[in-house]
């Protein structure tokens, strides 16, 4: 268990910081009512989270998706949502529902998914799907990413009925089932389903919190597009003593062609790769400005000596587009690795997209340069004349399901509303640009016209996308209120 | 299967050399009694040494490998060799035979190992451990390296004394239990034993014939030293949209190190790398100008579009010191990569070696190049702290084990009876001033002062040290001709 316990190192802005936002969530009367509710309720939320949590949710797992979702559905139909399956051919199902609220001004649509990413179950301390508490932590997949929301807007819609507050905007649950498979059907359904999706504002319920652990408020998000590299050596593995410096060893070939990639301040040097970014606006660089530094604390917290970026902070780099190795292999290391020259090496690539690039276009870039490296690419398994006409041959396959970024304006009146309900609720928040990682905002916004602003509620520290991933109780108590809020506003 | 059935393209020289080998191999007696032992008992011979092969064969595997023991000890009883085992603490046992020949006028001791290299059984097609005979090969671990020659000693044994022919030297047997884990004990068991393994030569009996299917004679072996390089990221990983180009991505940092370490063109860039190289004589010279160019046929056979080395030969280029990455790791590819910023990533390299270089200095100069690129480099896991006082840290294991390459005088009277001898059971032979594959010769000259000869059986495209190892039945039967000759010698 590697970061139970942990929290950052705040100093004393930083716990002054809480300690007002503490204060001042008794200042909305929604968040107050939420609170009641949880604090007289903590073992029965627990415990229905835990349900959900239990229900293994890999995308591609088609019977395991549907109970989750069939899960999703009883949990919505508890609180006296109607509820509702939107399918289309080949995707897990989104479960849809809604509040109407007689004359009511405005429509809000609050989005979080169901699914969760990939995962090798040896890696974890406890299985991934037998969700257990340590030191004030749950761990399961998807516990933070991104279950959490759900589950707190459960609670907050219990906290709300047992305080007789009605929601006075019309409410829509769009919970989807393959975010973590890169949302490959979420455009067709909401092309499909237009009528029923759209409002005034999707309220995107995924993502963490600061790393201060402060609330915060997110406009955009990152897009991304995911590329495999495989590179070739002999037909098959070879003994490495009589062969090893006369057949081509593509491990080396890969560290070649990735270290061409970025320079020594990992500034990516491929050509035109930050090429088109949209500028940030005075408001957007005056938020980034006002968000607390975190740097420092989050380096002790991470082990790091250095950090990239030629001495940006994180909060600025997070508006470049980056490219990031997240999986490298050839042949075997540790106790299995034995001397060969391997047949192949693999990189695995995911590159992050901010507003004004295209991710089909920055794929392309990337692939030129591979090409530009010497490589003959190609999309598709190399034959044997392939691989004998060409010095190098590399195979990249851009995994479907890319999509760009958005970016909401925070000068918006719907944006300042979300503010200040967030603020009353939860203290002051921090205001981002963009949120570092991707949900699909851009294909809501092209598709619905409805601005997309982030809510979330995880913890920064959740292991998201990894083993152990967990949520901080506390967290999840926090979003209860915080949604409270928002489905009252 | 990927490489059954497929012979090297030798072109008329090639085929017009082996039909010459095959005419001669009728001059040497104990090779024609050989052949006509095994004609008539080749069902026997296969089935004997499938069972053999069926013995799972680790070093570290310790009842198993014991297992192997009592089995190679009991093939040479039953042909009437004395037998003995030799032991050193926490070593397989070293099975060690005698034939007493009265009046002999010298001592011929013959070398093999009767352990494998580690597997990944997943990878084989058909399981290492039973042996499969498909399109004219054995499928097993160790069917070539290096139970092949152990075998074909004992059939060669039955053929001798078939015939009536016994042998002229006295002979010794020494087949060693961990050679593939780096043979850790043998300097110790030598040193123990000097007295028992002493002898005019000892014939090494491992390695592969000549790719062109000629049987070669080998006078060296290059040394080996092997380090695994260990590189740190984060803490733990890290979702690679929120803290992807701010967290230092160790896969990427692993890349640029090792492209460091490599030119364009494969040779090694690290300083002093080629130092101390002990110069070829004329004859050495002489021998590698006369091998056969299989460069062609080779890359064909192997799918190769290029070679590293800049133009040189692969029988040129065995005699320099090679660096290569046997197996590089970080986070998962595939179906199970995850979008993490990984929180480690590892490369193991094998260094081969060439006389004149001291494995140990050769390591120190590739620990010495890692820290000239800014790392700290520590050799067991470095603490929080550590990580924290320095940008970049790296954690090199140098295996232990590595031994240098030796290399005998082509020139030496013994050197020319053992080539008379194979050239008149098997033809022209192909001579090299070393092989490519590493076997602790080195120890047995500096602690015997006897001289090394390797004489290999095995085809060349074994898939040795890899998954689906197989020997050509045609090179068993080759070898126990090859092996007759020499035990008569």
């Amino acid at each position: 268990m590697r970061m139970a316990g942990r929290a950052i190192e705040l100093g004393a802005a930083g716990v002054l910081a809480l300690a007002l936002a503490t204060a001042q969530a008794q200042q909305n009367p929604a968040a107050e009512a939420a609170r009641a509710w949880r604090t007289a309720h903590e073992r029965a939320i627990l415990a229905e989270f835990m349900g959900l949590l239990a229900i293994p949710n890999l995308a591609r797992d088609g019977p395991n998706i549907r109970r989750n979702a069939a899960a999703v559905e009883g949990l919505l139909e508890r609180r006296g949502v109607k509820t509702r399956v939107l399918e289309v051919p080949g995707a897990p199902p989104v479960v849809f529902g809604a509040i109407d609220t007689p004359g009511a001004a405005r429509t809000l649509v609050f989005y979080a998914h169901y699914d969760g990413q990939p995962l090798d179950p040896k890696e974890w301390t406890t299985p991934p799907w037998q969700p257990a508490v340590r030191e004030g932590r749950i761990y399961a997949r998807s516990a933070s990413d991104d279950k959490a929301p759900i589950m707190a807007i459960g609670a907050a819609l219990d906290g709300l009925r047992a305080a007789g507050i009605a929601p006075r905007s019309n409410i829509r649950f769009v919970f989807e089932g393959e975010e973590e498979a890169g949302s490959p059907h979420l455009a067709s359904i909401l092309e499909k389903y237009k009528d029923l999706l759209g409002g005034d504002v999707w309220l995107i319920c995924d993502g963490p919190v600061h790393q201060s652990r402060r609330q915060q408020i997110v406009f955009g998000a990152r897009g991304i597009t995911t590329l495999d590299i495989t590179l070739y050596g002999p037909r098959h593995e070879l003994h490495s003593g009589h062969y090893g410096n006369w057949a081509p060893n593509p491990a080396m070939m890969l560290a070649r062609l990735l270290a061409s990639m970025k320079d020594g301040e990992g500034r990516v040097t491929i050509a035109h790769f930050y090429d088109g970014i949209e500028p940030l606006s005075a408001t957007e660089r005056q938020a980034i400005a006002e968000a607390p530094d975190v740097d420092g604390g989050l380096m002790r917290e991470l082990w790091l000596g250095a950090t990239e970026g030629g001495g940006q902070k994180l909060v600025e780099l997070l508006n470049l587009p980056s490219l990031n190795v997240r999986g490298m292999s050839s042949a075997r290391t540790g106790a299995q690795a034995s001397n060969v020259v391997p047949g192949t090496a693999t990189a695995s690539i995911d590159i992050r997209l901010v507003k004004g690039i295209d991710h089909d276009a920055e794929a392309a870039r990337v692939i030129e340069h591979i090409r530009k490296q010497g490589y003959f690419v190609v999309a598709t398994e190399p034959d044997a004349a392939t691989r004998m006409a060409h010095a190098r041959v590399a195979k990249v396959v851009v995994e479907a399901g890319g999509y760009d970024a958005a970016r909401t304006s925070m000068d918006l009146p719907i944006s300042q509303v979300v503010l200040r309900t967030a603020e009353s609720a939860r203290g002051p928040v921090v205001k981002l640009p963009t949120m570092g990682g991707s949900v699909p905002l851009y294909m809501i916004e092209k598709i619905l016209g409805a601005p997309t602003i982030t809510v979330p509620i995880a913890n920064h520290d959740n292991n998201q996308h990894s083993f152990d991933e967990n949520l901080r109780i506390e967290n999840l108590w926090d979003g209860i209120e915080l949604l409270a809020a928002l489905l009252a506003m």
